[in-house]
């Protein structure tokens, strides 16, 4: 059984006709015509893959058949793919609370990381201590384990209720996904933050699960440095490359260890002596991900024009419709809630757990309820507020419950396990 | 003026005539088509970002609007996105000499030679050199030299010819080019591995220049390790990543320093603890960059059925008759030749010198012909042996001397400085 606290149930009944009401109310609703969703699909596993937007392909087709195959090598310049990067930086920087010079696109989030995690100890030499808390993403710990292991560091995994008495003054950084990738609980970035400067530590915020899906204020936390995610919320498209965040205060004394020709002062001066490049630049190692680039900036004007408040208010909305609708619809059928009930400690995603939670998933992935599964008994589901409705959080649990009740998640096709992402 | 030796002048003209000949017997010829390549262009800059594969924008519509658009999360599993990295690794590995458990496609060139340098000095502690040579391409000295900082270790660059003798029982890892990007000239890679091994040395050969332009025979010359590029002559796009050759026999023992979830032996269990995954898999790090990789495995497409060595033949073909036009056409215009004469010491580019060089490579690519520049007076010339011809040869070199005999060179548009690549 789960370790989780049961569903609560539910005084007042929850309707199709309320979720109704509510999209009809829904400022952020025609957003959603800037995706391309398919039919019978209601896509809850946007915090892995986005949806994509439907001003890529025509993107790509130019970017492809055009700036490449007429182009070539020209569009470096003529087409202005060498300062993407950059620009693509910008673009999410408005979405993160911080400035246009301290984000820029390169490489993926584990190597993002890694480069910071060695930039971090240099600025805190004679520390050794490398933070972390045991039920962060795998692979910020494994990359945590990595640098401690090539540097004479060391990483220290706490639970997450120890990370503010762990910070004392042997800690260099502290590294600690914003939302957390399994409950989608939300660290309180600002006094986590000022706790570590005031022990003298730095810190570095994975915003996998915040960029695009919540707002988040790096620039109003004083934050050092963060890492994220471009293929979940920001909707870049699969693997598409990662973001940096290096605080302006930071940038001229940031050495990170990747030392590659696109971080260099002068790139093309093709000299033997490596010369960090002023600001941001310096996180760039080699020639950027221009496919996956191309795609990730198309994918971003669907957040033009957006305020961020007004979708962090319908990701709550939408989620918190989910967490009732449960409590109200599967009372008796084994689910627990793994995910918190206040909105202030809960990103864009509900997290149930169930002992058999692998099989429903695929139960309900066959029915075109789309989420997914994290080991050992997590069901995840995200709630991207630019594409989902209430409705479609109306419909989702009315599939679940039906799963459930016809007992269908059993059937020999879902028990199979097979690999998954 | 240059300090290389000038053109030699020739004793038999060599004719337009002789060159249709020549195309009218190749047997490569046919492959051309399989390349969107504009009109009025002459692309010998395939060395730099290689002309675009028409099976490419099918293949990338597929991927984006089916894959992607419908499939979602699905494909992952339902496209056989995840065994990609590998798959397309066993692809190029026909190409080099390799076998296809040997080579993946992960990350940029750079960050793939930044962890086998740290893995290859993991492997042989108690040695502090990392050897180069002085004329390598700079980002390849740049991360040796990063590399040397973060472990302790010192980057040596030696001068081309001292390379052999500077190998030594101090030397832990010798990193070279195959086929240096200046001057186009290849090493004896079978004799300096040969040499390496008995100093007890291991070697990292950077293929950049190599892969899709000639042979090589990894196994053949028993490499240890090697990287390459996925955008030059594998024709991947923009920013293609890149692929790393681990030889089996070193596979178990590899520990690179970038240990991200997609390197663990099991990613989809998530544990807190870094267990490297079997093999050639532990060199990857973070989600695969799915774009770049759809657009190279469309692309290798290309080498299906091609005999690599009937390839090398009409590669040296391409830059023979180069030189020797250069030599009949251009005598007394200052220029110089940078590439050997002897074909078995020439990669498959030419390189001239000139101390106006910048400013002729502008105006030869506003006549169509596109090659490149790099400081301080080499213009580069590819020659990719698929989608070029004797005939474009005659042409280039025919503009070539209408440029130089016109002197439009020197006006004000082709002297001024841009962002180059």
């Amino acid at each position: 059984m789960s370790s989780h606290p049961p569903i609560e149930t539910q005084a007042l009944a929850l309707s199709e006709a309320h979720c109704l009401a509510l999209d009809a109310q829904d400022p952020l609703a025609a957003r959603r015509a800037l995706f391309t969703i398919p039919e019978g699909v209601i896509y809850l596993d946007g915090n892995s893959l986005g949806a994509m937007p439907a001003a890529v392909p025509a993107r790509m087709k130019q970017a492809i058949e055009q700036e490449w195959a007429v182009g070539l090598i020209r569009s470096w310049n003529d087409a202005d793919w060498y300062p993407a990067p950059q620009r693509v930086g910008a673009r999410i920087s408005s979405l993160i609370g911080a400035q246009g010079n301290e984000v820029i696109v390169a490489d993926s989030t584990s190597v993002n990381l890694f480069k910071l995690l060695v930039a971090a100890l240099r600025m805190r030499p004679g520390r050794k201590i490398i933070l972390g808390e045991n039920g962060n993403f795998p692979t910020d710990a494994y990359v945590a384990s990595g640098v401690a292991e090539l540097t004479g560091a060391q990483h220290r995994a706490v639970a997450p209720a120890d990370v503010m008495t762990a910070l004392n003054d042997d800690v260099a950084v502290l590294t600690l996904t914003h939302v957390n990738y399994k409950s989608g609980q939300v660290y309180d970035m600002a006094a986590i933050t000022r706790r570590a400067h005031e022990v003298g530590a730095l810190v570095i915020w994975d915003l996998a699960h915040t960029a695009g899906a919540m707002p988040c204020d790096l620039n109003g936390c004083e934050a050092d440095f963060a890492v994220g995610c471009g293929y979940k919320y920001l909707n870049g498209g699969p693997g598409a490359p990662s973001f940096a965040f290096v605080a302006s205060r930071h940038q001229e004394a940031l050495r990170q260890p990747i030392t590659g020709w696109h971080g260099h002062a002068k790139p093309f001066e093709f000299t033997q002596t490596y010369v960090p490049a002023p600001g941001i630049d310096r996180m760039l190692v080699g020639t950027a991900p221009q496919m996956g680039l191309f795609a990730l900036e198309a994918a971003l004007t669907v957040f033009d024009g957006v305020d961020m408040q007004q979708l962090r208010a319908k990701s709550l909305s939408l989620t918190s419709l989910f967490i009732r609708l449960v409590d109200q619809e599967l009372a008796g059928y084994g689910f627990g809630l793994a995910t918190p009930r206040e909105d202030a400690l809960r990103g864009s995603q509900v997290s149930l757990t169930h002992e058999q939670g692998y099989a429903i998933v695929q139960a309900l992935i066959a029915r075109g309820v789309i989420g997914d599964f994290r080991a050992p008994d997590i069901l995840r589901f995200g709630f991207a507020a630019l594409y989902l409705s209430h409705a479609d959080v109306w419909q989702a649990v009315a599939i679940l419950k039906d799963v459930m009740a016809s007992g269908i998640w059993s059937s020999p096709e879902f028990m199979a396990k097979k690999a998954v992402t």
